[in-house]
């Protein structure tokens, strides 16, 4: 497939051994990759590692020369487990002391009995990171050079996304269209894979399904140019209807 | 955390444009680390990335000697997008071709005028891979040494993985319980670091919840010997009933 120049790339390191070891579903992954490509930016790589200061850096290093952009989730709270902020000063080799400005909207969020050692903690960020505030529970994330350090708790990650959409500078967004027919994937392999020969910029997906007693296939055809999808998506739906497939959805 | 040489240590490798995109919710992940922790396997990094040659044979080849054990998930079906088993192929240096076994089970399933191309592509495997049978669909999964290759949809991944496990041969198990308080994170950070700090081998982690109006956070201890967990629980339970915390669960 060739890759778009015009989109920018990222990559999310997950941090979290309660997603490794399978006790937590997660869903930021998605979240996150949907809201990128809205603002132009192409999720390529996501890596779920340990929260362990080593496995940090080292990933952080290794990817963050590689994509525009790079996004971690988990391990920016309280306790003994979240050393997200300390390894990526790490990484930096930043001093991991406590921010001002963040040290003062916790201090505000908190009545004074309240402001203890963990909240205390949350104001700990690599030094000169910039704030991603945070509208729901007042602790902050931070940015340093091109990582975009977030939470790892649902609600509060995507409250906090919002905020960022004028800092990401993404390309162009990439546009999909999906067409569900009910059918298995070996019947439409070969000429689909004859359409996706005549367009290289244009990335087809084939994805079989068994839900409600129903088996189908959802193509889904993703680029940047429009035109291109509509054309791609001409010859797919000419050859479906030529085998007298039913179109479920389009 | 100190590591327990006496686990067996894996990494998951999902291949699809669907996940990284955000079209689909990954579930394998979670599945996988659940099923294989009951084997005595730790699940210790995972990566999601393209459905692309070069990027699966780079993955491949990193961890492949890092890891006891390597699963891939997504891209051994008929269409065009499914490239894992030529991709690991090369990985190896292996012939991508037709595999004997492979084929028949596939001939047998389908009736003649069924076997099309598309299916046919599913017995071409890496030559002198070992198979893993699918019995809910047919097209078996495949082992090269230490890489096992499994497809992406979950109910048939599920159903193929149950047949590995003499196959598989894990360390102890870990074990874990959870201990859960309704109060918020930064209330036990100092006290759970503290229990922390005496036990090397037990892992504690610390995970809030906000669901059904409720906060609250599930304090999960996880080692390979009960009663190291036992007495970690044992310190955790009494600063928490000093700290006069309702326990919620346990």
């Amino acid at each position: 497939m060739e890759k778009d120049n015009t989109t920018a790339k990222a990559a999310i390191i997950v941090i979290g051994n309660e997603i490794l070891s399978g006790r937590t579903q997660d869903v930021n992954v998605s979240f996150l990759s949907k809201w990128l490509n809205e603002v132009g930016v192409k999720v390529i790589e996501v890596r779920i590692i340990e929260d362990n200061e080593e496995s940090i850096v080292k990933n952080v290093n290794e990817l963050r020369n590689k994509f525009k952009y790079i996004f971690t989730t988990g391990g920016i709270g309280p306790t003994h487990d979240d050393i997200t902020s300390k390894s990526i000063a790490k990484a930096f080799n930043l001093k991991y002391d406590f921010h001002k400005e963040a040290y003062e909207i916790l201090e505000k969020y908190y009545t004074p009995e309240k402001f203890n050692e963990g909240r205390k903690k949350m104001a700990k960020i690599p030094s000169g990171a910039k704030l991603i505030y945070n509208p729901s529970s007042g602790a902050p994330g931070f940015i340093v050079k091109n990582i975009f350090c977030l939470p790892g708790v649902p609600a509060i990650l995507e409250s906090m996304v919002h905020g960022l959409k004028d800092t990401i500078i993404g390309g162009k967004k990439i546009l999909s269209q999906t067409i569900t027919v009910q059918t298995v994937e070996s019947e439409i392999a070969k000429p689909l894979e004859d359409v996706q020969k005549q367009f290289k910029n244009v990335e087809i997906g084939s994805y079989p399904f068994f839900r409600l007693g129903k088996i189908g296939v959802s193509i889904v055809v993703r680029s940047t140019k429009k035109n291109e999808i509509d054309e791609c998506n001409k010859q797919i739906v000419s050859f479906i209807k030529k085998k007298k497939i039913q179109i479920i959805e389009r």
